[in-house]
């Protein structure tokens, strides 16, 4: 295969997906629904944070699109909370797209709310595809390394919010928070970045206000 | 682009990479090369797995090929060391293919010894590529948390070897060992699981028993 036809081929699969992406993002919009690309490495805590976020949405609505490879763990404890949650299992493949995306955002039967769509975990590819969302929301964590946006550059650049976890073991990691940060800056000059840990909910009033105030919810 | 033509150009895309990984893998045993596909997610500590057992070799030379998207950090890190490493940037490719290891290893100019190939941080792809190794070694942590097995399958059923790092943390994460050992076995009933810290040294003595019987070294 020449690598004309791979180029060729790669273009025609982000056309059609972000046209559909177009479509979906304007459905919910008309719904009143504000949807966030929730991203993060394996690991990274994405269910925790949407837990501690649904714990304070305070009346407003949460439905959850949940992306994995495989299993529904995380599902099951979303169901088990109350919350209107759908599994997307893909099989093997490292990202969510949008007529995936299209397809759960039918089945889950919404209305006015904040969607949370929580991505395959993975700091590379899910940051190439948009799938309807008004806002991408990056988790990255203290364990993982200050060098991550220099190694990951896509998902930093590309994110809205980005939401640092596990700040509670910063005492025992080698964690260095001016290089993060400038890491971050030299990619993307407006997220707000917020250090958080799920396990003590510190952090979480902060990123309230930004849901808030981006959802106007 | 229906769904056969795309099933097609993938199979298309695995057979060729499979049928450059053979040719690598023999040129390389022909060499007295053992070559190791280190694989993880962003984070776990693959570049300081390969610095502890480095620092144990006892005279067997290591070559690295360290795959990254960006940057060059652990490149550097590791010449620094002496070791005799070769970058790779894929440039926003979430994997190592086998046309680029081959380019490296022609590039690298190596003799006996063993070769750590560092794949690209992520749990989901390296696993479905050969790149002409001789075994799969899987770096997980206990601060990703013990659902992974079950989460990401392919990278822990593949595995010849599994690394737990990160275990200086574990009286502060919330890590349930037996639930990851039974999702590890239901997947994989041979491949070691190592307890190690990159921190303080700890497992690495076992990790050298292993990688010393599997390479005759």
């Amino acid at each position: 295969m020449s690598e004309n036809k791979k180029i060729e081929i790669m273009q025609s699969v982000y056309d059609k997906n972000d046209e559909v992406a177009s479509k979906i993002n304007l459905s919910l919009t008309k719904k009143g629904i504000y949807a966030i690309n929730v991203m993060g490495s394996p690991g990274a805590g994405k269910t925790s944070t949407l837990i501690q976020i649904i714990k304070r949405l305070d009346g407003i609505t949460p439905y959850v699109i949940e992306g994995d490879i495989e299993s529904d763990f995380d599902t099951k404890t979303l169901l088990s909370m109350g919350v209107k949650t759908i599994q997307i299992n893909t099989g093997g493949a490292c990202h969510l797209d949008s007529p995936l995306i299209g397809k759960a955002v039918d089945d889950l039967n919404i209305e006015k709310g904040i969607l949370f769509i929580e991505n395959i975990g993975n700091l590379v590819c899910p940051a190439e595809f948009k799938i309807g969302e008004h806002a991408k929301m990056l988790i990255s964590t203290v364990t993982e390394g200050s060098d991550k946006p220099y190694k990951y550059p896509l998902a930093f650049e590309k994110a809205d919010i980005i939401i640092l976890n596990k700040c509670d073991l910063l005492p025992y990691v080698d964690f260095d928070e001016d290089f993060f940060i400038d890491g971050v800056r030299a990619l993307n000059k407006t997220a707000p970045v917020i250090k958080v840990s799920c396990k003590t909910g510190e952090g979480f009033d902060e990123v309230m206000l930004w849901i808030k105030e981006k959802a106007k919810a």
